[in-house]
Formats: C-alpha cells, sequence, structure tokens
C-alpha cells in the first residue's frame, strides 16, 4: 500500500492582510499600481517571507485590485510558487474562473516588478490575461540577484502579442532595481535549483 | 477594507488514492514509469477530471515513486494546475524541499506524458530534477487535442542540459497519443484563454 501526496496548499506571508486591508479597492494609474507591487517586493523581504517578486492581477480598465501575490518557494517548500502563480491563482479563485479572458468578464491586467520568468511566462499566456505590465526586462535582475530567470523564446514578445496579450513595460523601472539591490545588500538567499553534489 | 484572497489549494481527483495505494512502492523501468504515467492520463479523461496529462516524480535510480500528477485546471479554477506542477509540488511537499536536486538527495526525474508545455518547461528547470523523461514531442498533440503548447526556446534540449538536466525521449509515444486521440473523440473541453469577446 503506497500512500502518496494527494494535495498541497500556498499563502501570502503573516504580514499579508493586515498590509492589504488598509489598501483601496481600486488603484486608477499603472504607475501607482507598479509602485503598489515594488513595496510588496520590498516588504517580502524585508520580513524574510521569500525572494524580491510581486505580482498584481487587476481591472485593466477600473484598477480595481483583484488579487496580489508575492513570492513563497521557500516557505512553502514549492518551487512554482513565483509571485506570478500565487497572484494569478488567487485571481482565479476570487473570479472562480481558470481564463481571466473568459465571457462577460473586464480585460485584466498583469502586473510585475520584472519580466517574469520562463515559468511564469508560460503562467502569464495561460492566465487570460490581456495585459502585462512590468517595471522592466534586461540583464540587470539576473547581474544584481543572481537568480537565473531561464530561457524565454526570442521573440517572446510577439509570442505575447500573438495571444492577444499586449506589453507595457519600463514603468518605475529604477525603483524595482532599487529592491533588489537591497535584496542583494542584505545577503537573501538565493534559492536556486540542483545544488546537490550529484549534478 | 480590501479583504484580498490569500490562499488557495490544490488537489487531485478523488479517484486518485484507491488508484494509487494499489501501486508497489518503486518502478524499475522506464517503459513501466512511463505506461503509469499514460495510464494515469487516460484514468484522468475517463472520469472528465482534467486534461489529458499526467506526469510523476521517481527516484531516478530506484524508480521510487515520489508523487505523481494528472492536469486539475478546470476543477480548481486554476490554469497552473498542471500535471508537472502538480507532480513537482507534491513531491517537493513530500520531501520537505523545493530542490529536488539538493545536497544528500538521491537524483530525482520527472516522466511527462509529453513534452511540457512553455510554463511546466519553466517548472521543471526550477525543480531541481536532474533528468527529464517524456513520451515524446513534436506537433501531434497540438494536431490531435488542439491545446496550445506556447513558445519554448529554439534550443529548448540545449538550455535543460545546460542546467544539469537531461533528457530521454520517445518512451510508449504512440501510447501516449492515442490517449490524446481518445480525449478528441470523447469531445472534452480544450480549456484555452482568453475565451472572452475582447481579446
Amino acid at each position: 500500500m503506497n500512500r502518496l501526496p494527494d494535495s498541497f496548499a500556498l499563502a501570502m506571508p503573516p504580514w499579508f492582510d493586515a498590509y492589504t486591508s488598509t489598501l483601496p479597492e481600486c488603484i486608477v494609474s499603472s504607475t501607482d499600481r507598479m509602485a503598489l507591487i515594488i513595496e510588496l517586493s520590498r516588504l517580502n523581504i524585508e520580513h524574510d517571507t521569500g525572494g524580491p517578486f510581486a505580482a498584481g492581477v487587476f481591472e485593466l480598465k477600473s484598477g480595481r485590485i483583484i488579487s496580489l501575490g508575492v513570492n513563497r518557494v521557500c516557505a512553502h517548500d514549492c518551487s512554482s510558487a513565483h509571485a506570478e502563480v500565487m497572484a494569478l491563482s488567487l485571481a482565479q479563485k476570487r473570479l472562480g474562473t481558470y481564463d481571466l479572458g473568459g465571457p462577460d468578464l473586464p480585460e485584466h491586467e498583469l502586473v510585475v516588478n520584472w519580466l517574469p520568468c520562463c515559468m511564469c511566462y508560460g503562467a502569464t499566456i495561460w492566465s487570460g490575461v490581456k495585459r502585462l505590465t512590468i517595471a522592466g526586462h534586461g540583464p540587470e535582475l539576473e547581474e544584481i540577484t543572481g537568480f537565473d530567470e531561464g530561457p524565454r523564446p526570442a521573440d517572446w514578445v510577439r509570442e505575447l502579442e500573438s495571444r492577444g496579450i499586449r506589453l507595457a513595460s519600463d514603468i518605475l523601472r529604477n525603483e524595482a532595481i532599487a529592491v533588489y539591490k537591497e535584496f542583494r545588500n542584505r545577503g537573501r538567499l538565493v534559492y536556486a535549483p540542483r545544488q546537490g553534489s550529484g549534478s
């Protein structure tokens, strides 16, 4: 008789509910949405509850906050618990659909404090969001933090657009980078895979 | 006061525990491991509990079954609940680590009934597994089922290898394809994103 694990749960950190209870229902400007996401990324390292990454799902037009997520890899021993997967899954749970671009729904946007890694790039495509808004992209994140972003397709912008996802980039880029520098300066763990000796 | 969702849980389908309780502790041959994964993909559509996809984490050498997963997107309204994410997360929960390639661990293998989609390709890279074993890759899955696999990097094999992940492919390829044909013939739902009118 083989009893295998059959469920798992992922949760936001202890400070999350108190912090988000003070937020407004809607955030109208893109810059203000990004400022919130960057602040969440900073709080996640300040409290040592995960990597320097945060994401949020918003109604594109109204700015209604549907969900917010931060990186929870180490806390939950789960390498898929990236901020984007957290935010998208929480939004889909709240709205009761696996397709945030489904019929009778307003358009949704995913806001992230950097270009999603190769896994979350795919998670974004499958989520149904119609806009991906990022603080920036380029070598800075890997250079500053030591994280690997993984291999994305060369024409990653066009691949998004061909699936009905618009890209907005370079919103509070320097502010996002400042948190990566804080992560490095605090000496926080870079949770890279295959740290065993067998590889 | 804004009460946002702060946790979510994903589980295997109702038939899972009874089925897996009959399995041995270890499955030594790669072909037998793949046969089990393909049978799980078939059971998932027979019971109408998700898409035609299954995955498992095994100890590479001994064949010890660490975890098994099937696609649970529709059941949980979660577009990230692919079979690979389920199996990898359940394995990491069981072993208490986000790195299946961590110190003092034997090598682990992810077995899937096709090349992982773009999201799960990334999830595989972050998981710490040291071998990815697939039934096959190529246009057949998309052609038969209507699913989009998403954009992977052109040199996806080399990108795996450069991160210490070996690939083994074409194990029970025809048997895997037979389940995709069964999925199509049953007229099961292809849960594509952005099915709203706004895109």
